[in-house]
């Protein structure tokens, strides 16, 4: 069966970059109404060249939703269970937002313009609609709306020296998760040390989508020594990097805790927020199942349509595989998936179905090394 | 610059019949985060063999919302201006929603299931989002959830017939807008009188999404002697039809005054819906903009990325193009777009800025007859 090529209309938002960034993409999906580009050369030599250059990617499906007003800071920690008291302008949080039953609704990064102006630069569903909708029906005193805001990201090794050439000031001014603003090609962007890599970048906020290709092309020509290359987020080093893909790691099904998110909040902040009965609950009962990372040997298994299902050694409940892919580096399968809770431990004996065939594998510690058999 | 080729991964939701569907499928797009075939053999041989047989459509991707509980009826009152206190179950009742500015959110078709139980068959927004945001923020006792439900449509001349194959009771005894339980190849359905053709037909809502090939299968054998396709919605089709695609020929940024959706309902009904003042306010001094048919001759003009500028004989203001294709039976372009309101006569002269070049038009009427010069 040949895979569709993906049809254009108006209903999908027009990426101002996207003149440049579709050259030579050779796969694509949809990502928050946009087209995003998922793959140029192929997965295994995007991996590497973004390992050891630097890209440049068209992320303007990273939409953004604007929350403004006297209520802004108090409907952004009704929102997450994460702490956002100590939030100044000019830090990134990431934030997953969570439904009165504690069900992941998205999980952006909460960008602080002013004490009552908010960014968040979302994942895969409609947060627009969600914020708008609480705010309305409880009568927080805001406005919520989309401010035409499109991403573009450096990604690589090379991205502090690129950025170097770009602004004045020195890239090394910028701590992770901060942003600065600055002009490039004539056009005002807040600059965050941010992005979906784990080789480090930063992601340029754009508010005039005129400038797209200006801004693109002046990036281009600054890099040209440095091997830049159109690229887009890596199966493979987004998973090594254990970052998790909203929609296919975790959905509204999921909560926080059993897709590892509660590392970045503690239970029971100050504020009032939305689903606190919800998580609670499941803190003090405990997630009945855990997200995990899978290492599997061999090269033959493709990431899932849907899931995979996998047997867990010890546990009477199955699990399931979420994401999965080959690694060049490792010459193995690193996975993600979610194991009963009572055997998440390091070490533990899975056996994936896949359409390939079952095959064996184990769970995996955060630096991918099988430690102990249980 | 050559389409890309559409990845898929578990973020986009599996249709139960897309090992089906998206056998032959040429083009497809992603609408409600589910794969969308556009096209099969061509636009213009979809269209003809849409208009003289009968067609099998995977719109899995008409998502529904389920509201259910005490307040159900109050809420989806809350939601559209559109007067829902008649409603019954098996009635399905075409409703916009909108914000509190009468942005349009969505545009589904609500169908009864229970006094206190209904399903918003969507376009491409995250609904779930705004309703479920709206009823916890406000208070309304509802549950609101994703049922797992897909259709999957017939649409053609020849739906009655094919239809009366695989049902007991005739078809005919359905009518517009209506539907009714029944059983195919094992599984329990709703089936409606609905579907985003101009040739009529049929949807059937699948809640068991593992019987989805075997209905399919079923359908498709008894078609045999029908000459039976797959297909999807047809552009020309659907234009040709005046049927209004959200993102396309609306967004938020519309209100459903000026896209004509007034037709629905009166201003002014009884029950309270969020969005009344604006629309009011705007229904008294008069939208400012109207959405309008339009007839181009040619056909040289492809559908817009985003929109095509047009000017309009005797108005200061522009307007713009959402939608057009070229229509073979009436053998000139079909188009849909907003101009100003005091210059949307039929008859009205128009000129389009197309990447094929500038070309004169005019304003139709809804039968897309130019019946006279202003």
């Amino acid at each position: 069966m040949t895979t569709p090529r993906l049809s254009f209309s108006r209903r999908l938002r027009k990426s101002p970059f996207e003149a440049r960034s579709h050259v030579g993409a050779t796969a694509a999906s949809v990502y928050n109404h946009v087209v995003l580009p998922t793959a140029y050369a192929s997965l295994e030599e995007d991996y590497w060249h973004l390992r050891e250059h630097v890209q440049i990617w068209d992320v303007a499906c990273q939409v953004q939703v604007e929350v403004q007003g006297p209520d802004a800071l108090r409907l952004m920690e009704y929102l997450t269970p994460r702490d956002l008291s100590q939030i100044e302008p000019g830090q990134c949080m990431y934030a997953p937002l969570i439904d009165e039953n504690a069900g992941i609704v998205n999980d952006p990064i909460i960008l602080c313009l002013a004490p009552d102006r908010f960014w968040l630069s979302i994942s895969d569903s409609d947060v627009s609609l969600w914020v708008k909708g609480l705010a309305t029906g409880a009568g927080f005193n805001v406005r919520v709306f989309d401010p035409d805001v499109f991403p573009v990201s450096i990604q690589g090794p090379k991205s502090d020296t690129l950025l170097s050439r770009l602004i004045a000031s020195p890239p090394e001014d910028i701590r992770r998760f901060r942003f600065i603003k600055a002009e490039i090609a004539g056009t005002d962007l807040v600059i965050a040390r941010t992005g979906w890599s784990g080789q480090g970048g930063f992601e340029f906020y754009l508010s005039e989508p005129e400038k797209g290709e200006a801004l693109w092309d002046a990036i281009v020509a600054a890099a040209n020594d440095l091997n830049l290359r159109s690229g887009c987020p890596n199966l493979i080093d987004r998973i090594e990097t254990g970052l998790l893909s909203h929609g296919n790691d975790m959905t509204l099904s999921n909560n926080p805790i059993e897709a590892g998110l509660d590392r970045f909040f503690k239970i029971g902040k100050a504020s009032e927020y939305l689903g606190r009965a919800a998580l609670e609950q499941i803190a003090s009962a405990g997630a009945s199942q855990r997200l995990v990372r899978l290492v599997v040997p061999g090269d033959h298994i493709t990431n899932p349509r849907e899931t995979y299902p996998m047997t867990i050694a010890g546990a009477q409940q199955p699990g399931y595989v979420t994401s999965i892919c080959h690694s060049p580096r490792m010459d193995c399968h690193v996975g993600l998936g979610y194991v009963p809770a009572g055997a998440s431990a390091v070490g533990t004996r899975i056996t994936l179905s896949t359409p390939q065939g079952m095959t064996e594998g184990r769970i995996a510690d955060e630096h991918w090394q099988v430690a102990s058999t249980p």
